[in-house]
């Protein structure tokens, strides 16, 4: 396969960038690596070339830029390149750990939507902690779409179906609904519609509405969503767990020999936690519903993630979880337009 | 103040129930307590019966009764009596640790809303992690409404300014909404209409969007959201505080001695952590809104919490909070009325 590579996105490029996607071209024999981003910066740190070509991009899409403006107007961008040669077939799948919206921006609009999706679903891996079945889920969507409709979170359903069974290598997956509660009739007018909806759809292993309480003890292998609530939600248990670690620390600082010593003998045991909580290195986010992997890694990945996140869009690619989606809605485009229909 | 209280609700009912209201009524000399319960079982619990009068209710709502049907049908049971109390005048507040749907139902329906406000929001108060300044703050909507409209944030602007004034004692309170980004053009059609009202209020020290992820670092005192998403949100912050918890405690327990001897060695620490987590301590979720404080404690309250709460109740009736809501509903009725209009 052919990977492009916005080697300009994130807090740490170009150098980590360039150092996971050497990791991985290491580790990966069947990689090629097209590399989007001001030749003279990134060409020199390439100690290999070894299935490694070096596109130059001049411009560079920032953190500031706004979006979609930026994609329209930076063309020659690494963002904009890499997708575009994903939509010209140089590349099979592209990755940034740069602007959002802007990933999100090229994705839409130059590598373009599997027909008959309406709305692509950003869909994040998340850590499953104490269960002895599973060890994550994925959400989505967490924040591509603010306002939706019932009918996308039916189709969030089934690519998540697909991309854990091609991905995450699950059997029939569990899918739940985010709702403010487990019984069917819980939830607002939208969130009822869904649930009936899912229930309806005999192609997937529905198992109900799942709360956000719950989410990391595993109740479902895909947890539908919309990308409000997702959002939240995400940044909720994120803020959580980042506010207690440095809570326990903070504590530990302030406490003396005694509880400073506590937490010498603790070490492997917070580590430990630290590196479950630790969703990075499950790779990163999935613009699901592309005619192509649109993946996009946390701003602060480091080469370890990016690397993770070169094996994550290698699963995607082999699982076939893209034309998997294309069939489905191929052959279903009848029932897929009734419902939609019916969802008005 | 006359304060009527269920017996029969929570997982400790009676026991406790009456434990916290006999330590309430000794640490507050000013209240008197209408305990509606079945008799036989609440008054041989009693200790002491000054300032406390048992009131005879034959039923018991159940946490498996359907909220609505069972305030409609229940009309002996401890829940509808207390409300009912409240609603003649023999009380100045209710509260109850039982079944949630029917405390709410109950304080719709029978206490009854204030003139002008379309749905009440059930509020609760939430710790603020390693602030100097402030230690905690209030939410609301967290789930009396999954359906909304941004008008109805407005209104819970409004009331969550006068709780914070009253109850907390908070000078010129930070009202901030739970949104998914903090630039004011983030989020849903319904949260940028929201932005746009509260922005134009003078009545109100408007500090924009706030993220679930900042939440306990108390970027505001006030969190206006939607019943849908502030219940999503709630429940991913106590389903990760509590999942982390426990997953130490259980790398704690498989560590062997040195990792046990750590733990005790850091016990303060993580009490402090657990104590600066549990929220319970702050009393009970609120229906603002309400013609009286109608407050409902965690099932899972024990006497503390329930002497916590009543501390809490008091605050709320002493500091006038409802009455300077109904004031202010009345004397902006027509701004208010203009303004329902525009966000239509």
């Amino acid at each position: 396969m052919k990977l492009a590579v916005d080697a300009m996105g994130g807090d740490y490029a170009p150098e980590e960038v360039i150092k996971g996607v050497e990791q991985a071209r290491d580790a990966y024999p069947d990689i090629e690596f097209l590399v989007f981003g001001q030749a003279e910066r990134v060409t020199p740190l390439v100690t290999n070339m070894t299935r490694i070509s070096v596109k130059n991009a001049d411009e560079v899409i920032t953190m500031e830029d706004e979006p979609v403006r930026a994609v329209r107007r930076k063309k020659n961008s690494s963002i904009v390149l890499a997708a575009q040669a994903v939509k010209d077939g140089e590349a099979d799948a592209f990755f940034s750990a740069g602007n959002t919206g802007a990933v999100l921006a090229a994705g839409l609009f130059i590598v373009g939507r599997i027909k008959g999706i309406d709305r692509p679903g950003l869909t994040t891996t998340m850590p499953i902690i104490g269960s002895e079945t599973a060890n994550q889920f994925v959400m989505l969507d967490v924040g591509a779409n603010a306002d939706y409709k019932p009918f996308n979170l039916v189709q969030y359903a089934i690519m998540g179906k697909s991309y854990a069974e091609s991905v995450m290598h699950v059997a029939n997956p569990r899918i739940g609904l985010l709702n403010n509660g487990t019984e069917s009739d819980k939830g607002d007018r939208a969130h009822r519609a869904t649930y009936d909806a899912l229930a309806g759809l005999t192609d997937i292993n529905f198992v109900g509405n799942v709360e956000s309480r719950d989410l990391l003890n595993g109740p479902a292998d895909v947890v539908v969503t919309d990308g409000f609530t997702g959002n939240a939600t995400l940044k909720a248990i994120e803020g959580t767990a980042l506010t207690m670690l440095s809570t326990i620390k903070d504590g530990i600082m302030a406490g003396g020999m005694k509880s400073k010593l506590g937490a010498l003998m603790l070490k492997d045991t917070f580590r430990s936690v630290g590196h479950q909580m630790d969703y990075s290195q499950y790779g990163g986010a999935v613009l699901l519903g592309l005619q192509a992997p649109v993946v996009k890694t946390h701003g602060s990945s480091k080469a370890k993630t990016i690397k993770n996140t070169i094996a994550q869009i290698k699963a995607m690619v082999d699982g076939g979880s893209v034309k998997d989606v294309n069939t489905y809605f191929e052959t279903h485009s009848d029932d897929m337009a009734a419902l939609k229909d019916k969802l008005k």
